[in-house]
């Protein structure tokens, strides 16, 4: 039989992203409703070494499930690698009577939860909060489909630019291991062409795609690209490479940045933060740990933390062949 | 053997939704990467009666990925009710050489689809597209996703002043018949209360919600009201008997109305609508008809048209739950 | 020689309005940079009368200038009407320590403003905040420009499904007393024909006006109508009206409402906020009473509070010149 | 008294900016409403060489005041600056009919104006299009307004990612030679310090305001760097440099780029556009050349445009003290 729980904590930990005040609000409000207590951690783990805990009751969360970033705001700890940090983390949670984790991030954050469980039997779920969308054991982590909607109105901006100019426009975008925001934003603006960590298509193919394209009457075109591409050129290298080999472009380069991880959350992020929040605090309570809750096939699922880590989420092959055609 | 298809004729029908303009693009486009011919029937019905046709090549369809509307513009036709209509429209198309359709549209344009093809055995191929997500055999019609960022935007704007005021407001947002509008911008804008169609939860649970929610320390709330709602009065009757029997509340009621169906399309409605144009067009080659392409559990899949009409949309309950925790 | 100015109060009062946040934080950060403590006032004049006083520090205003609505809440006082509720509050001041005032809102906040004044000899200066931009004094009240927008971004999106259904929609905008929103936003949206309170245009040059966009060639029209215009009927009657003397016209109608209010600012609109909150506590340190801060003719000026609630603040006459040419 | 003017040609040069299309619109309905013929000049002064025109009828207009960019097209034209291809321009008017001509753009566009005006005694009149604000006789450019917002609503993003990491943030905004972007946005967005080309701060002081910032408790920070700004180094390097000498601060640079000039202008920048256009088509009617259109102290007026391209728009030195106060 579980041991009940009494009191839950709750942190982010890693890159923030859209949706994670909306999950911290489920995660708080769940709580509640089950007559649980909740505390926030700030900073991650390293607020846990630290004792930067704090009460949560439901109002505590009001009018946050709108907002970007993190209100328990997020940290990358050092001392968290070391058994003695971990060992003053735990401390600290038994003196606030805390008896549950939900961890809210990444890869590194769940395999933090993970080492954490292991040293201290300590019971530990984990939510996906990145905008890169590579988790294992969910088709969408929060955050995704917010960077997506950023990206493509930023290129929808670029693009009233390069027609009214007739150029070529390179945009790069967050992705240094998964392709996933650079294919789905390029299809959604409508890129010529879409480079990706996941599959090095090559240079050649990026020239003759960029030559048909001008055949085929396109004015202006806007190629989007992976920070992690494989084609081995960062976007300015590739810029002097299409240049030196298509005389006829003028190429415009622009890098997106840091804002693709801020902004108010969608409303499908909201959402998904908000049932996955509830699964995450009630399979804590069925006695589960060791998991991270996510949504696949429509449906809220859990995924041991271990295969969560291990897996690798790939990109889907059918948007390759969609991309292409629509570039037609 | 399937009869080889040569020309493709596409039309938008019904309300408008946001995703349409990505889905024409998606059907030309994909004719012209097989070499296929494909022309706009503008006024959907109408102008295939009246031959209101235009050839669509690939550069026809530029920068319109991220328009709000349908550029074949949409209309009601009472003529397509007819034998007469019918026979003339299928003669239009003859002429034309048109040997396939896509319909792009919700339930009554594809009973008029699939009444054309029992008569003419014409090739019909339907993609859902309307912000009611209100369509057996998808889990997102085109549009959807794009109405639920445009509905949680406006209530952030009125939780804005709501909360500056301490006020209770009643928000009714489009659903005549689905709720699938008003649970998930509900739960995403952090609505106290949510009433949909297909359940009546009462006006005594009604009250019951509002008056916890002042006693939790709740300085103003949001609910929000599907038009079709079940609970028998409209949302000014609701504000007058809400106000009567909770007089410490001063109720204010904001129509949504009308804008919930323009807008440039989300990332997600742009992709999804690439994904069923590819499906749409590459279904006809196959020799397939009659059937409607949508989303499941991740995939691209295709449903009979006659089950996309008969079968219901069902809302998912484990939402409903979702949005009772939110409120604590 | 001027009492010297220790503390000042800052309120907000009457209807919110985005940018009223802003010109907290601006009066808030003068003060500090002046070496003056503030305090901000809940609830307006009804928190002044129930001592409802937080201190405000530099940091106490973080992160809020971009936010709609306003964190010191505001309220419409009936006690405030009453010589004790003034006498309660005055004392209420004092005995914080507090030695002028800072009023945030429009006529009515700075009515009380000036009769605070006149009984107590108390120190008062206002910042006009209101989408309305019907005060004397300044070309542009807080959060008329962001409301402006709000209002065209609205319009686009009902232009998206107008012009898809060639369709003619009358909207109601904000604007009682004053038809600057719909004026302006009437023209930016490119609207066939505007109603506001100033003029009355007739219902014949309405119906003339629209037969002439039919006959030129016009699919779809955007009727843009103040909530207190001049013509007679409100916007269903209107419809109704419209109805019956067009009946090629099918009229939708769509009624803006609170969500005017709110959102976050433009950047006009925090700019100015910040400008005038720096001139009210100067002028404050300076020994002025009584004056209305505002914009005009590019400059940050005074006006007499008595002024600016006397005076009108007229519409720009050649606008309605503009907006007749722009139909053409 | 003046040549009766009988068509006017309209072109866009330079640099686009939100708000060029709505201009375009106001020109050729201001032109239609007047009963004079209006033509558009596609890619500027190059389209004017190589004669590529169009008749422009009021319906040509339609639903592209909210349009980005520009349907004219714009580009620079090395052939404009030779004699020969001056006189094709010339020929190419003459042969097509127009007698006047409005040239929306920035100093290069105006400045070429008056070459041609100067060598054919061809009426011109100048409409100011620029995001960059820095033309003299305007207070207000097209599509500066609407940069301001894109770069406010980009800060308000990185600010959600700052914020919950307690990070520096060097945001690089477009002004090579003005730095109303930079002070504006600046503000609007509560950067911490803003860099402009008008004024070297010097280093030392961006370094002290940083080690001032951090002891008043802010826990991020953003400071905005025009592209131009006097400091000397790039964006980059002051990264460095401020790493190596406050190596508490970890700085990320984002860079915005070429979204600055596209999106849907805002409501402010259309109705300008709109006043500019008609003043700027009615002029020429009044027998007025060598003018550019402007608006200042709330006034739409004219300035010689020998004035407007040699005089230089001052920053609002006010403004600094503004952005001083705010960062307290």
């Amino acid at each position: 039989m579980p041991k009940t729980i009494k009191k839950v904590g709750v942190l982010t930990s890693g890159g923030d992203s859209p949706g994670m005040n909306a999950a911290i609000r489920s995660v708080v409000r769940t709580c509640a409703y089950h007559n649980i207590e909740c505390i926030g951690i700030y900073r991650g783990y390293q607020g846990m070494i630290e004792g930067d805990f704090k009460e949560m009751g439901p109002r505590s969360v009001n009018n946050i499930v709108n907002k970007g970033g993190t209100i328990l705001k997020s940290a990358r700890s050092v001392d968290f690698r070391t058994p003695e940090g971990r060992k003053k983390a735990h401390e600290n949670l038994l003196k606030a009577g805390v008896d549950a984790l939900v961890v809210i991030g990444g890869d590194g954050s769940f395999t933090g939860g993970l080492i954490f469980n292991a040293e201290f039997d300590f019971p530990v779920m984990g939510i996906p909060g990145t905008i890169d969308n590579d988790i294992y054991g969910t088709s969408f982590t929060l955050g995704y489909d917010t960077a997506l909607n950023t990206v493509v109105d930023c290129i929808d901006k670029i693009r009233d630019t390069a027609s009214s100019h007739n150029r070529l426009f390179f945009v790069e975008v967050m992705g240094r291991d998964a392709g996933h925001i650079a294919l789905n934003a390029g299809i959604g603006a409508g890129a010529e062409e879409i480079l990706i960590p996941e599959e090095d298509l090559g240079l050649d193919r990026l020239l003759d795609s960029l030559q048909k394209s001008k055949a085929s009457g396109k004015s202006s075109s806007i190629v989007v690209i992976a920070e992690g591409d494989k084609i081995g050129k960062n976007v300015f290298e590739l810029k002097d490479y299409v240049e030196a080999n298509l005389p006829e472009y003028d190429v415009r380069v622009s890098v997106l940045g840091h804002m693709q991880r801020g902004g108010s959350p969608s409303c499908f992020d909201r959402v998904l933060a908000s049932r996955l929040g509830v699964k995450a605090v009630e399979s804590l309570i069925e006695g589960k740990s060791n998991y991270m809750v996510g949504v696949k096939e429509d449906k809220v699922i859990l995924t041991p933390l271990e295969q969560a880590i291990k897996g690798k989420s790939e990109i889907d092959r059918e948007l390759l062949r969609v991309s292409d055609i629509m570039s037609t």
